[in-house]
């Protein structure tokens, strides 16, 4: 089955290579981007000898007919453009960026500060949280793919949520990010001697996953009110921590939490519910496809603190973009995604 | 003026040197620890041809004769052995482990799992929380030093929580800091490769700092209620942050919350309360006494945000420590800690 | 095919049993340690959920029946000991550590400062350097793994060496390691806030990888003579760059010792010559088996400069056990080992 | 005394702020950039309420009016055309670019692929080396501050080239530095995600410090031959170390040449010779003016190793640049300089 990928710039486009080129199904057809035309190697010398493909020009019509499914590692704003072009097209698309996710008119502008796609296309997609929307995604040829902390944070808060345990005001997520999810975008921000030996705190109040995460908590559960989202920028490359905190509405333990995540997540191979006094780290997810949960109940405060880790190139984005692409055709949500963390 | 210090295992005792050795008044008299007597350049060798000291076995009498100031910069279980052997002498004593900084009996055993030190030596121990309680400082012989989270939370929390500005069940402090904290004593959680590229949650829920941080609340605003507390490794060395998450009563703008944070730090030369729209990283005090604060209103969920990021081994550990000597013996409060934060 | 792995502390046993688990042919049967019985996932959290299995004790008479071939990720000292007891049992041994590489009498005591494993067992050891011993090792039944910097070194020098091209006077190892290769073991110099932003030169001239090298440059050239070999602690996990200095015996350019080079490799799939002008980095290895070699003759000096870099825990370690024991059972040589390096 | 600064990009820059806002002598009176004028802590957060300068365009009639020394802190291509306009003003100048620094016509072109400077100013400059310039340094108003590879190798190198110990055609440069000095241009190179968890070398051969190092050397033997210097990207932010091979003439002990390092620089209160079996790490010497030194004799191969490090920004840049302003006016050479490293 051919696969395009198109955008190289960020790393999430780098990460769909290293899945798709050790898919069993999935063959990587093409390589696309708006850059100069050169073997991929040249951009990534980790590829050197192992991808041969150049970086193409983007030709809709040849990408729509020889593949299959286009994935778009493209930035927002671009993305939108893209999905127009292919819309009308024989191909399944999965569109890694924030352009298509948010469905209330109004919302996108405000949060990208960009133009919105077209709202018919906004329409069609499918938010691709694959584990909680699989019938859906299933049924769709358009996903729009999950925000990297948005998939950490709602991984977390779901079960809570939909069981109606929390306190609908008291959400608040604590999100940290190593640096990758910026891609190569040239920006002092991004520079080692600015992000090593240091944490910042960034978009205050202000990131664009916040209206992403309460849309999709309102579909568990109508009652959420706006929620509290902070986002940090971790000194390493890979992996995001969302802390998360919520009041419960009554009097839970510990035990009880994790025996209803173990529940919800009992058929999602991708979940892994630590048990009691376990929290996961970051790195424990690193180069795989993992979402990690730990959990506590504070009997003092009555307040139930979630801790959840993926891999930001991963289950928050490329991994669960294949993984939705292995969903969209029938095959076994895990193939291709097997890997085991790297570790150390 | 001479001064004694005792513990060189953990950071707080070197990073003590390094103040002490450039201090107007204050001169390094000895340097004490329960190892074998060496130079301490073989424990440091940084320090080689800079400190002519050995590492002496600690001498009760000879200290307090010779020191006017002896700061211990030992373990919680060791400290208050210690302080009880100085309690009698005629020297003044600052005591960086947590050993007398609780005064709820039973709090000490419940959260640090070890023995209390003796209740007089506790009663009579001034929590050395410098900016906020100068005169009780300026009359002690000896001073709790506070914790390094316990600090950052506190001097963020202080002037809202005076002015009773908010919920006194909605303090949430997610705290993060590097490695140095954790000293030089020998664990897997503390190997490069178990850190590196690694963020990790830990002590959910049990922090000792939470009780001390509670207890000062409390004297600010005898309503507050149990908060939630959390702690993780960042993947470097130096620096806390705590993002920290209040409800308001009421209506403030951000404007109005930054006036008052100005207002209670105009007298502190060390507190720099940043601009609107300016949040400080940890790398921006790293190196130096400062305490940096940032803080944001958000209109839809009514929650102040306030970062506060200090340097651990500075102005939450040795900084504040020799800040404290300063103030106890009637010098300016600045005097030797006017070192810029190093950057990059 | 069954495998049994002994050795977990260090990480070179861990990352046998990623490369392992996912082996089309080689299945993990067990894992032993001289720890405490325990399953896998308390020492190691990322394989929670993954592999099930329980550390268990060494049986070698239960390992030798059950298992086609063990692997030990033993320290040095420990090995020989284990060997010795596998000696006369069917099963073939794939040993990490040094113990059985210095083929010449009192090397190994000078060098490792212990005692020698016993010396029919070194005789039979076949020194597993897997692009260059393929035959011997096809008919071994007893490998010694080859040292992570001897690796990367031995790789650089080969094609030249065997060419006779250099003045065998002039060989300087300049070698630079992630701190994974020291394992778990507990030491000051392996703590976070020691290696962090820190670089660090140790075993100056005396490391113990020096006569590895030397032995085996000895069977490709007789009058190489002792070699220059430092090597630096580098502030990352993962990965060895070796910089080599040699003189050459006439003038090349660099085009003919590349062609040299990509004629000597043609065969090896996971060896990767860079074109002129470019040179690999660590990072373009890092989670795969790739030896990447760069090179530039200076017509100032008539000196070549080689750069080769691996993960030190992949081709310096476990990546070559399991390419040794995929050449031992005559499957191909990269059979398990296709993985892409992990950028970024 | 008054003092200007030119440049505040690169991190040079801003270290010499951090050094002169605490000299008892120079103070900062005024900083300039191309940039926009915006307080420098717009541009240096770290700064705000320690520096409330305004970075100011460039006035050189004003500068050299105001202020008896001028520091350069801008790229190379751009110092020379500074320095041009500075030249018939009265006012003393310190360039730490390499605009200056390279005597012979037509190497500053061949290694900097720039314009070179007007070769009376390159006549006139002095190479501000402080250990071994200082008398010329005292006597001259122009400063070529040397680079901060040059500075760590030549250090290293100086007692036994001028004692004529060594085979002039052996000297092999091993230099690692970290980002620091690549200041804060924005390059995909200079990108966390790239540095952090990755080495690279860097210029192989082609390094625009080789004629600096060789022209020095030259003068302490007039035999010296090209040497080989290669350059490598450290996962950190600040230091330098440059591990040096040279083959010694005759038979002589580490002790041997430990006396003659020791003798050389008996009056170099920036250089610590360390003891044998002892070798400087680059954090020891992190954020202070030291050049750390360790060296070995290896009996096997006839060969010295040198280990030299420093902080690139303060020894290596800032640090020396104040140190030769010092010399300049007749000041203690280590006035302002005294910070002890900061460790961890």
């Amino acid at each position: 089955m051919k696969v395009s990928v198109i955008g190289t710039t960020g790393y999430g486009g780098v990460e769909l290579l290293r899945i798709l080129h050790r898919h069993p199904v999935f063959n990587i057809h093409s390589i696309h981007s708006t850059k100069e035309e050169v073997p991929i190697w040249n951009e990534y010398p980790h590829l050197y000898n192992i991808l041969e493909n150049q970086i193409e020009k983007i030709n809709f019509d040849r990408i729509s007919t020889d593949s299959d499914v286009v994935f778009l590692a493209t930035p927002s704003g671009v993305s939108s453009k893209l999905v127009d072009e292919f819309s009308n097209k024989d191909i399944k698309v999965i569109d890694l960026s924030g352009d298509l996710r948010l469905k209330k008119p109004g919302e996108y502008e405000r949060w990208y500060k960009k133009e919105s796609a077209n709202s018919q296309l906004i329409e069609e997609a499918v938010y691709g949280l694959s584990e909680w929307n699989r019938e859906q995604i299933k049924r769709s040829k358009l996903i729009a793919n999950p925000g990297c902390y948005a998939t950490s944070a709602l991984m977390g808060l779901a079960p809570v949520t939909k069981a109606r345990l929390i306190d609908t005001e008291s959400i608040i997520i604590d999100g940290k990010s190593g640096t990758s999810g910026a891609g190569k975008a040239l920006s002092k921000g991004s520079l080692f001697a600015e992000v090593n030996e240091n944490f910042k705190i960034y978009k205050v109040n202000e990131h664009q996953h916040t209206p992403e995460i309460e849309q999709q908590l309102l579909t568990w559960h109508e009652g959420i009110r706006p929620i509290t989202f902070s986002t940090h920028l971790l000194p390493m490359t890979r992996g995001i921590m969302t802390t998360i905190y919520v009041k419960l509405r009554g009097q839970y333990s510990t035990e009880q939490i994790l025996y209803l995540y173990n529940e919800s997540y009992q058929n999602a191979s991708f979940v892994r519910v630590r048990p009691e006094g376990n929290y996961p780290s970051v790195k424990e997810v690193a180069g795989s496809n993992y979402c990690d949960i730990g959990l506590h109940v504070d009997e003092r405060t009555g307040r139930l603190t979630i801790v959840s880790v993926i891999d930001n190139l991963m289950k928050g984005a490329a991994g669960q973009a294949v993984q939705n692409a292995n969903i969209m055709f029938g095959f076994e949500e895990t193939l291709g995604l097997e890997m085991m963390p790297l570790y150390p």
